[in-house]
């Protein structure tokens, strides 16, 4: 159990008048009690009101260890951890759920607990984990410097008889070499008119000279995300190509000068958004300038038009500004950032200048 | 859209006196619209009520289809679908959800609509995927075929140069070969003691000689899952785990046996259950005997010591009993049968008869 962020979030259901709750997804479970359960179609929740008491419902199949510093209740399949949880709660008052726990384990708890007022505390934990802490920069800023050295290699193996779908699956490969077992999301790869597509699924396209090649790829060392992209040429692009991508680059460097504590994140949102837009091409550029990372590659909040939130120190988010253009190209350009006491500390290194793959490469 | 399974969820929300529903999983909604939609944190519900009204409320960004057969009701991220569902549904009276969506939807519909009784209505699509028609079983036979191949491959391929995690990462590529590229579940490779463990990770583990092999591989092939276990040894085994083997093979070939229509599912759990028993292993067999199958690997029901559903023509589920031995060994046999008008089709082919595999192969 980890006391320190336990206490934070209590004072946080302070803030926010929340009686009891329960934290059942797993990321939030790993934070606060440092382990790592997928519980399935099982019970997994970790039961905190404001006056201190913390219990983790469990089913005994999770092998815990007793010693995991909260009151553990364990129950066996066929026993039912609702009534566990319905016998443990205080009557007459505000119980919060987590946001993707399933419905029929809160139908259940409802039908028992009639009297309850049921809300979804999601936020309650969401804004305790947006603050890392320095361990947490730590493995954040390790997770990047190893996506900063992957990004080269895969950049490097980048052939003419390489598919995109040749080229997404030997990501996992080059991960494994700096002990890196999972994606923080199945990688991107994407070839000249298909990455317009900001989420293409990479497929068996080949490259065309002058095709631009969007990389978005992260993994997950050390329970912590990466996420970065770099696009690429093959070839020389054409003058608009050229454009599209120093255009992007720009709005990059400015999404990341606006960012220091006190600044609300729609407004670096606005940086990045409105060098592509005197530009001409603010249609193009059809999602957010970035989201939250840390254990999940997407946390909250994000950095978008309406996200009001503050940046504060401790906060980890990517700055990925792109221009899609339909038929044609995309280009997307993402680093992650800390806020820093007076600006923030960019944590993929990466060069960014336009690259032009001209080489067979093996 | 399968007007025919939407008129069978129709008149069994008829049977358990269900009035409007909610489908929201997204191999329910495979089933009922052939779509295949993985929303993320989207919505997607697709609303059914007794009167035979049907919508489909879904992100604009899943890029539907106008011409799906049901009418669409779609929404852009920052509108509020909820608002859109509850618009939509009768008041004062039921409303079935389905088990897993996140519990935040649901909250937000109860404070819009508090005098809907709302309920977990999974059941009453997984009793109509329950029955496979024509079409699905031969999907179901297909996926079979191509598992029985991948596992002859997988055996010929045992090596004792190869850790457990060597093999496991070794089955996608066989399972490509086969235009199969998804597994059903994360594939299991255990080695000797660790086969004891039901649910072993497949670990850095090598062969020794004498160690039994358990294998349980599945892939989906065109929607629909394969999923088999074969036990081989690696050398020649003791007496002991030859006693096993064979005990769980005639068990296996028990609960087989015992597979016809109108027969209770625990029946047949008891008919493989009793064999191992007898054999004095029945501490060591410590999970259900099989579990249906379909679009997932785990559809409802179990074939376990509870489960009184009767087997009925069409339905497809595994028959894997096992014996697990802490510090010694395991041993599980899978097929997966389709049950007929008169007793029974084994969907898997590949030999049961104690396989010692001897030689180094490459």
């Amino acid at each position: 159990m980890n006391k320190n962020r336990i206490e934070k979030v209590i004072q946080n259901m302070k803030n926010k008048n929340i009686d009891q709750l329960i934290v059942t997804s797993p990321t939030s479970i790993y934070y606060l009690l440092d382990l790592t359960i997928e519980p399935g179609e099982r019970l997994m929740a970790l039961y905190i009101n404001k006056e201190g008491t913390i219990k983790f419902f469990a089913n005994e199949l999770f092998a815990l260890d007793s010693n995991i510093g909260v009151e553990l209740v364990l129950h066996k399949d066929g026993e039912d951890p609702i009534e566990q949880i319905a016998s443990t709660c205080k009557d007459n008052c505000i119980f919060g759920v987590d946001k993707t726990w399933p419905s029929h384990f809160l139908i259940s708890l409802m039908n028992k607990k009639p009297n309850l007022k049921f809300v979804n505390s999601s936020i309650v934990v969401d804004e305790v984990r947006m603050i890392k802490d320095s361990k947490e920069l730590d493995l954040l800023r390790n997770a990047s410097i190893i996506n900063d050295k992957v990004i080269d290699e895969l950049i490097n193996s980048i052939h003419p008889e390489k598919t995109e779908k040749d080229l997404a699956e030997s990501i996992a490969d080059l991960y494994r070499k700096h002990n890196t077992y999972e994606f923080s999301f199945y990688p991107i790869a994407a070839y000249g008119p298909n990455a317009a597509s900001p989420h293409h699924d990479s497929d068996g396209t080949k490259l065309k000279s002058g095709d631009c090649i969007i990389l978005d790829i992260g993994g997950r060392t050390n329970g912590y995300c990466s996420d970065m992209t770099r696009t690429v040429f093959y070839g020389e692009p054409d003058e608009e190509s050229k454009k599209i991508y120093n255009t992007v680059l720009e709005s990059n460097l400015a999404g990341i000068a606006a960012v220091k504590p006190g600044v609300k994140l729609c407004d670096i949102d606005k940086a990045s958004r409105d060098v592509i837009e005197k530009a001409g091409y603010g249609k193009y550029f059809n999602h957010r300038t970035g989201h939250n990372i840390g254990i999940e590659d997407h946390e909250y909040p994000s950095v978008g038009p309406t996200d009001e939130e503050i940046a504060k120190p401790g906060m980890v988010f990517s700055i990925e500004p792109g221009i899609y253009v339909p038929g044609k190209c995309g280009v997307r350009i993402e680093d992650l950032v800390i806020v820093t006491e007076d600006g923030c500390e960019v944590l993929n290194n990466y060069p960014k200048e336009l690259k032009i793959v001209t080489e067979p490469q093996i």
